[in-house]
């Protein structure tokens, strides 16, 4: 990799913008898993997905935002994976790193995946009413016109469920 | 568009050279054409495809690299498409500004967009030695596994054929 098409650091983090503003994705996944308070967790993840050809662009990648790693992507050949999921790096370094370098494209998603980020570090996912705020947040995400596995009204009423449960087991 | 997420016009192209990196197609079909010396002709395209929702990021691609249209991909509701097929502008725009801001995913892509147009600046399609050292190239450019419509081995004998054809017309 020929750093030298960037003579100033500053200019490689532009160049870092541009591709994430174009490849990256910021993901907010909603699991169940049976072990927590709810029933339900979300897991934010930041991935930059490209052919095993282009590594070299990911090993940049993952050199300016000092953080993440680099894996094959699951289930397709070829294909490599720069990927995020550490909840302390997500706060650390790719929340910052978006504020000060402000994407265009996915700018929206950005700004729903921070508050989901920084609502997890706030427990916010430890109480009901946060928890369905942060719920709610995760399905105006853009899936790359994926659907959602769930809808957002089933889980609302499993949550208030298992909510209802917990209570009465409490009693 | 706020433009002061680019305080320098630097870094608004770098942000450029980025995303053309991610999403930026340099792309040379080769189509047959009947009122031609040789049937064929080789035809660049550089384009950047985007959601309509993202047109700002279109709008700026082309503001920066001044040249170009935006236009409705054809078939593809909600989709658009930066595009520049106008080769004095491919030459005197587009080429100057990757020769600057050097790809790094798409740099092979680049390098044999840019001998093919100017290739056919130099008319090295009109002549069937260097017409088919042109058609050489193109044939090594990522299609981004798609196959090509014509196999190299059939657009060459073809063009050997028209080529004898005339030779035998004019003697």
């Amino acid at each position: 990799m020929e750093l030298n098409k960037f003579p100033k650091e500053r200019y490689l983090k532009y160049y870092i913008l541009g591709f994430v503003d174009a490849e990256g994705c910021f993901n907010v996944s909603l699991k169940k898993q049976k072990n927590t308070r709810f029933g339900w967790v979300l897991d934010p993840v930041f991935h930059v997905t490209q052919h095993e050809k282009s590594r070299d662009v990911l090993e940049l990648i993952k050199k300016t935002l000092k953080c993440g790693r680099i894996i094959e992507k699951h289930g397709q050949k070829e294909t490599l994976q720069f990927l995020v999921d550490n909840r302390r790096q997500l706060r650390e370094k790719i929340l910052p790193f978006f504020d000060r370098y402000e994407l265009i494209v996915k700018k929206e998603d950005f700004i729903l995946f921070k508050k989901i980020v920084e609502g997890l570090e706030n427990k916010e996912h430890t109480k009901l009413e946060t928890f369905e705020v942060l719920i709610k947040l995760a399905f105006q995400m853009n899936m790359k016109g994926k659907q959602r596995r769930y809808k957002l009204k089933d889980v609302l009423d499993d949550i208030m469920g298992s909510s209802e449960t917990t209570r009465r087991t409490q009693t």
